[in-house]
């Protein structure tokens, strides 16, 4: 039993013997080793996995197991950043790819990006699309994608392009949730259009969440709540997750979105979870084929109290653990069992409790790399 | 006497009414405008007093005064982040003159920027400097300063800059304090060379300090401990300060350097500083005439117990105040009294803290203003 769930945990292990420098942001070409203590019985380099449907299998006998501070190698050293590094890196994927899309404009703003390939699919709504050759020497050669003049209003654009999206269907847009989701050029601006929220990412719109960081502190030492997401979540089933994150849908203000949040996926009441403090955000773009994903997540810190047990109300969160915050950081430098972006506010609630310190081979580099996202 | 210091005052202070986009890092061309209640006395536009050695004059009474909330303008915005902008703006000025400048290498890295015009009085000290012609495609067209061949040595070139510095003096170099300053391509890497710390912005040298602010919590409200600068500090005489800052040597870890600054300029014993939390970090890139400064300042934040009372024990500081951190705000937004770069490190408090809240108009602006600096 001890064996099967060490083979489960496997998988989502690595090791890290590459010098952080080579985790810039650029391709992610590097096969991870596995650790010495699993050498023998799996010798052959696996790379992590990262699908938005794979099943992660492993249980929290396995995440307690893989936090502790020696249990991966001796040699394993906490103030090693490589693996923070591979997690941003994880995050940022495919930039060398930016220019096979093209912007995507309305009223003169970038409100997307959609890649050449994948705009040929477009080509044939003539009523709903406009190509336009590409005038500006950004980078961008295959031209401009604009919605046809005649669609003016918000309502009309969102019915056209709704439209598309509902013929060209599953096979294009996989996972369709009939969820709308506001295009914006800006956060704050005014929505432009509404789109399915499936189709998002290969329009390359820009999407907002907020990510809370539940902490408690018992005698000096800080814990952090984690979630560990239902196996029926269609993305990332069974991964590790915040206790409360999610989207920011259109008109509700942040720290309202918050309250929310904390009442649905951990049970927090509002006289807690008004004390949540926004700490700041992190962003990131991911290119994986066709999908172009801008995501800018708010970030917050509760500390709640050490008697306060999380409770799921709306069936996305399996379980919950309080795991010690040092222990969460090993899991996050050493697998690849959390959601992925999730390690990025993680990674940033590390370096602002004094978890990553400056005397940490690295640590400007890494906060570089965390910070040098487009926050717009 | 209200009067008169009334009349200090209001030298520093300014008012905003500039959309927030205007302050994106580019030349600041703004005119202040004297808020309302100050524009008969006053009525034409100010720029804020920027100098290395102009002498604040103000009292903590001003200080107190325009801290409160209504102080200003029954008008004043708390949420209106412009003033915040700003100060951002006046730390990063002059990007548009860094290809006015020549890269300096040493050993095939860039260490350093010089001034095209500067650089000519470098030009006779054949034994000691190189000008090379520029070979690559960056901007750069006044081509790159080396040193001679023949010094190899940390030593020799110590030395041999040293005497260029010695001899060209105090009109070259105001301010020449006999305080050496390592010269490095980037954090934690071995100095090339050490310089004259008076020396350093003439030649571009990267300089690394730590800031700390010192807080305290009472009844859920949090307070900062607030320096004013000594009357006889070279630079920026009677400004206000962070409680505890300085440069950072080299060969000293950061957390060590806090604890001894924290001793010498606000007489916090070890058994209380080394709570101290490393926090991140804040860049800035300003160019003013030949001087270009690239400084990164680690920044940390230490909850003092309620009861203790900082004592400089330096002569750095002339007196300390705790101020609540909502009022310190008020004191960054409105006025430029506090020395530039501690503004960034508290906006970067304000932001960790909850006190800019993503409900603020350009809170995304904001943060990607104060993080786009370099932080290698």
């Amino acid at each position: 039993m001890a064996m099967a769930m060490a083979c489960n945990i496997i998988h989502l292990l690595h090791f890290h013997p590459t010098p952080y420098r080579a985790f810039a942001r650029t391709t992610l070409t590097t096969a991870f080793r596995i650790p010495s203590p699993f050498q023998n019985s799996l010798p052959k380099p696996i790379s992590p996995p990262r699908s938005l449907s794979t099943t992660a299998t492993f249980t929290w006998d396995d995440v307690l197991r893989v936090s502790q501070p020696q249990s991966i190698s001796d040699s394993d050293d906490v103030t090693d950043l490589n693996g923070y590094f591979e997690k941003i890196k994880m995050c940022n994927r495919g930039s060398e790819m930016r220019f096979e899309f093209m912007p995507f404009v309305i009223e003169n703003q970038i409100v997307g990006y959609i890649h050449n390939g994948f705009a040929e699919n477009l080509r044939k709504f003539q009523k709903v699309f406009k190509f336009l050759p590409d005038n500006s020497n950004d980078g961008f050669h295959g031209g401009r994608l604009t919605l046809h003049p005649s669609l003016k209003t918000q309502e009309d654009r969102t019915r056209a392009v709704g439209e598309v999206v509902k013929i060209l269907g599953e096979q294009q847009f996989p996972g369709i949730r009939n969820e709308l989701y506001p295009v914006i050029s800006s956060f704050g601006a005014s929505p432009l259009f509404s789109l399915e929220r499936a189709a998002a990412p290969y329009f390359g719109i820009k999407a907002y969440g907020i990510h809370m960081n539940g902490y408690v502190e018992k005698e000096g030492e800080k814990f952090l709540w984690i979630g560990k997401r239902s196996q029926e979540k269609s993305t990332f089933p069974g991964m590790l997750d915040h206790l409360v994150a999610g989207g920011l849908p259109h008109g509700i203000a942040c720290g309202e979105n918050v309250v929310k949040e904390c009442q649905e996926e951990a049970g927090i009441p509002k006289s807690i979870s008004s004390s949540a403090i926004p700490v700041g955000a992190v962003s990131y773009m991911d290119i994986d084929g066709y999908r172009y994903k801008r995501d800018v997540l708010f970030c917050y810190d509760l500390k709640l109290p050490e008697s306060f047990i999380p409770k799921n109300e709306d069936g996305e969160v399996e379980s919950f653990k309080l795991i010690p915050v040092a222990h969460v950081a090993n899991v996050i430098r050493r697998t690849s069992i959390f959601k992925p972006n999730c390690c990025l506010v993680i990674i940033d609630f590390l370096f602002r409790h004094g978890y990553i310190r400056p005397e940490n081979y690295g640590y400007l580099d890494l906060l570089q790399s965390l910070r040098s996202g487009d926050y717009s």
